[in-house]
């Protein structure tokens, strides 16, 4: 059996999840809150069960849920998708992601992707027989931002579609209006698509808003948006999120959709449609979240460990340089094994590995799960 | 936007199930019963929400659903698979079938798929960028059968996959061990892949047993058996089913997996793992649906339709050349607007729409369902 992915091991979030438990050490590598959502949102699911919403749902998702998605996206960004053609849900933002660049990128297609990137653009453009273009992002003093002049330079007849990522993991920077205005200027009389994965939306922090690609229309009429209700809810496991695209964008990825997954779990794509009617869980996010950052970041300030901005999603990355010489894939490790401090090597996340002595800590934890976690990194 | 499946619309299973809605007809098309699962997995299911599983499981499935999955494999079927090695839990069959096809078929592979067939094979095989092959079913007095003949003529130094599916949708075909045997002749000293679908492997009547490829070593050395717990346990909309495959094809399965939808809801697969410890549900399931195909045969019997053999899935094919000469799909569409009972069209399952002169009625429903949609049938 000749691999389809030869490249690809396990992810790794995977491997440094397993580590942690093996070193019995507290786990801010992977990307998941270790407090409970809302006992309402449960009942909400429950409720949906116990109705029986438990066959078959559209495969383009529960109508409620596209609605509720609809609505939501009018009130904050201010565009308006048609619920029956624009929303499609899927089996998580992967699936989300996976599906849009299947059905959109033939073999031989250029897809540019802006490195540091999250770990599966590159493998599904692979399967995809796409060509992966690798633009890096500049590390400046206020943090990481996008070359715009490169990501044009990169832009040729064979170019299919730009992913971007804002607020981007593993960074947690944020895209302004300038930068969008910017890809606009790149994309436009080209049929080049863009691929925006906003799964961290709710998450930006300093009072500045998530410049969405829905707040720009130019750029909304040849955009895949993708979003994730695990992040937003805490409820990672779930597994439910969406695309938002113009029609004729979403026909293509439905037929894909439809083929891949069909559809996707039925209560509890009732149950977090009923528990959207209430803003409030996702208007209370920046501020829910922006306290852990300020506390995380607090307690690193005496410490060794030098911290980058942290805009937007629940990431910290960190600068390592007066404590170790290591590579990250090994300064990560020790941090582990050693410090019992699970980190991510943010090296994991470029294709040649590249090494910014830099590691990511996950800040979605309890408030003691942090202390614990501080009061260990402290000690370095 | 260029189509990667510029010939895939909407499946016939939802054109149908709106076309029911619409006509206020009795759904006897798209395969989902229309009762209630049991009360305890749905207990099961929250139980695991309401303890906090509802962060990522791990990429290949909970272990507790692994184990169930494998000790309940070696107990029907005598086949030791590798819990940590063998199985991989899956966003439903349909993510299960588009992955295995994703994970092994290149570029100009040929896929063998015997016809008529379940709609989402050919569109996985073309997106892979997989040539299908399509070998018809012969049909015979005692229902449809597999050309072995045909399909080891139609092997060749491209073949990669042969995918084969029994209890089969839509004849309600199943494979004896004999089929069984022919097939290992064919692949035998090849590098040939198997693809079995079985997600209908508890629905087989008259006391045969299910001839699983897991009980053919030979078969099982080399091929992805699929299954779907949205079938077994009357909960489609859950969208959980699995495939077990020997260590080296799950290590390329899960690479397409991981970045296909990375992992499958957590509260669902711990309250289903929970649910199987106790046979009695799938045991119970042959006795159970073979009481609902007898009544629905009985009832037909007094009609113009001729009942076509159904050994196996929740699927009765009847033939209404007695009734009329419109194509499948004409006649489907009479049956559900003018007589309110919805059927599908075989020709769906052919990709040249081949005429057959037959329809598939869905029996998992409630006695009324059955009673009603047999009344109007009766008339016709
Ligand atoms: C799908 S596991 C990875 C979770 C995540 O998004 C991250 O840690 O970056
Ligand atoms: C995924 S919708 C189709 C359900 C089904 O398997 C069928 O009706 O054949």
């Amino acid at each position: 059996l000749t691999s389809r992915l030869p490249a690809v091991g396990t992810t790794v979030f995977t491997r440094m999840s397993v580590l942690a438990a093996q070193a019995n050490a507290v786990n801010l590598g992977q990307g998941f809150p270790d407090f409970s959502c809302e006992r309402s949102l449960l009942q909400a699911v429950n409720d949906a069960m116990q109705a029986d919403f438990n066959q078959y749902p559209m495969m383009t998702g529960a109508p409620v849920l596209r609605h509720a998605i609809v609505d939501k996206i009018a009130a904050i960004y201010g565009h308006q998708y048609d619920v029956n053609t624009d929303i499609t849900v899927t089996a998580g933002a992967t699936e989300a992601l996976t599906t849009a660049i299947l059905c959109c990128v033939h073999p031989g297609d250029e897809v540019i992707v802006i490195e540091p990137s999250y770990d599966s653009y590159v493998p599904a453009i692979t399967l995809a027989g796409g060509v992966p273009v690798l633009v890096p992002m500049q590390a400046g003093a206020d943090g990481y931002s996008v070359p715009w002049s490169e990501v044009a330079a990169a832009v040729n007849g064979n170019t299919r579609l730009i992913v971007i990522n804002s607020p981007h993991n593993p960074t947690g920077s944020v895209l302004r209006a300038a930068d969008l205005d910017a890809l606009a200027d790149i994309v436009r009389g080209t049929d080049v698509l863009i691929l925006s994965d906003e799964v961290y939306e709710h998450m930006v922090y300093d009072r500045q808003r998530h410049e969405s690609v829905c707040r720009h229309p130019e750029l909304a009429a040849r955009a895949f948006v993708v979003s994730s209700f695990g992040k937003t809810y805490h409820v990672t496991g779930w597994k439910i999120g969406y695309v938002a695209a113009p029609a004729a964008l979403s026909a293509e990825f439905r037929k894909v959709h439809q083929y891949n997954v069909f559809s996707v779990n039925t209560p509890m794509q009732h149950g977090i449609a009923s528990y959207m009617s209430d803003p409030k869980p996702y208007l209370d996010l920046p501020a829910f979240y922006q306290r852990k950052r300020d506390l995380f970041r607090n307690g690193l300030k005496g410490s060794r460990f030098e911290l980058l901005p942290a805009d937007g999603t629940y990431f910290q990355c960190v600068r390592y340089d007066k404590i170790s010489t290591q590579t990250e894939a090994q300064f990560a490790e020790w941090l582990t094994t050693e410090i019992k401090v699970a980190a991510i090597p943010v090296s994991a996340f470029y294709q040649q590995g590249k090494e910014s002595g830099i590691v990511r800590f996950c800040f979605a934890k309890k408030d003691e799960t942090l202390a614990l976690a501080l009061e260990r990194l402290g000690k370095v």
